[in-house]
C-alpha cells in the first residue's frame, strides 16, 4: 500500500494514492469504458495553455492559463454532462478553496442551459466516492457561507458512486436518474 | 479592405480575412452572444499541450499534441453540441485533408451518443457559411472517396448560415432545427 501525503487545501490529484489509482484515472478509466461501450462519450478537458513562443513546433515558452470551466464534459443520450472533479485526504470534509469563482459561474451557466452539471468527489481515506449536484452545490455556499463542506452533508445529500472493477467508477447511474 | 493569402490546402484559420474579422473570431463572439443572452454554452476547446518541462509554473518545454476531438462543444437545451469549424479561401471546394481521421471517428462517438455533430464552413471568397451535418460528412466521405466537397454539395445539402451584425454568425437557427 502506497501512501502518500498531498495538500488538504488544494485538494489537488495525487499521483498515486492508497489503491494505487488515482481519482483523475478512475474517471479516466470509466470514460474510456464508457465510449467503448458506446453508453457515454466524456471528455477531460485539455489544461488551457497560453504559448508565449514557438519554434518548429516546439513551445519554448507558456504558461498555464485560468481555469475557467470543469474538469470534463461530454454527452449521454443526448444531454451534456459537465463536472469537475475534487479529491480530499481530508476524512471531515470538503475544501472549497481549490473551486475558483469561474468554475461556479460556469455550473451556473451549464444549468441555465439545461445541462447535467456536477461535483465528483472523492474522500480518498475513507474510500468514498460522492457526487453532488451542482444546484446543491451552489445552495450550499450561497446559503451557509463556509468553506468546506463535511462528509456528513454528502452522505445525506449526494450520490454515493460504487468503485468497481470496469468502469472503476460507474458513475453513469447518476446521470440516468437525472435524465 | 485587407486581404491576405492562406493555404487552402490547410483551411487554416487565418490571422485576418477580407471582412477584417476571422471565421474563429466571428464563431466566439457569437458565443458570447448566446452565452450573455442564456441561449446556450458552447466553448472552443483549448489546444491540446503536452507540457514537457516546466519551472516555477512556467513551461520552458512543451508540444503541441494531436487533436483527437473537434474545435467546439457545448450545450443547447441541454443538448450536446460539437463541431469542427473550417475556413477556405476556395472558392470551388473544401478540402478534406485538414479533417484528421480521429476527429471524424469523434464525430461518429457524438453521432451513437445522441449528440448533435456538425462542421461549420467558411468560404472566404464566397463570403459563405454552411452548416453540414456530421452524419451527411461522414456519409459524403464514404461514398465519394474524394479528397474535397465542391461548393456545390454545400448549395444543395448544408444549412447556410447568415452573417449579422450580433451574434456575427446566428448558427443557433440551426440547432433549432435539430432538437
Amino acid at each position: 500500500m502506497i501512501k502518500i501525503k498531498i495538500d488538504e487545501k488544494t485538494n489537488n490529484f495525487s499521483n498515486t494514492h492508497n489503491r494505487g489509482m488515482t481519482f483523475e484515472k478512475e474517471i479516466n478509466e470509466s470514460n474510456e469504458f464508457y465510449k467503448d461501450e458506446n453508453i457515454a462519450l466524456i471528455y477531460k478537458r485539455p489544461t488551457p495553455i497560453k504559448v508565449i513562443k514557438s519554434k518548429n513546433s516546439v513551445i519554448t515558452e507558456a504558461v498555464f492559463e485560468d481555469v475557467s470551466t470543469t474538469d470534463y464534459n461530454g454527452v449521454y443520450k443526448g444531454r451534456y454532462i459537465d463536472f469537475e472533479a475534487k479529491e480530499t485526504t481530508s476524512k471531515t470534509s470538503l475544501s472549497l478553496a481549490n473551486i475558483q469563482k469561474h468554475q461556479l459561474e460556469h455550473m451556473e451557466n451549464v444549468i441555465k442551459n439545461g445541462g447535467i452539471s456536477f461535483l465528483f468527489v472523492n474522500f480518498i481515506e475513507l474510500d468514498l466516492y460522492y457526487i453532488l449536484s451542482s444546484e446543491l452545490l451552489l445552495n450550499y455556499i450561497k446559503e451557509n457561507k463556509k468553506k468546506s463542506i463535511p462528509v456528513s452533508y454528502f452522505e445525506e445529500h449526494a450520490y454515493k458512486v460504487k468503485r468497481m472493477l470496469n468502469p472503476p467508477l460507474n458513475y453513469i447511474e447518476y446521470l440516468e436518474l437525472q435524465i
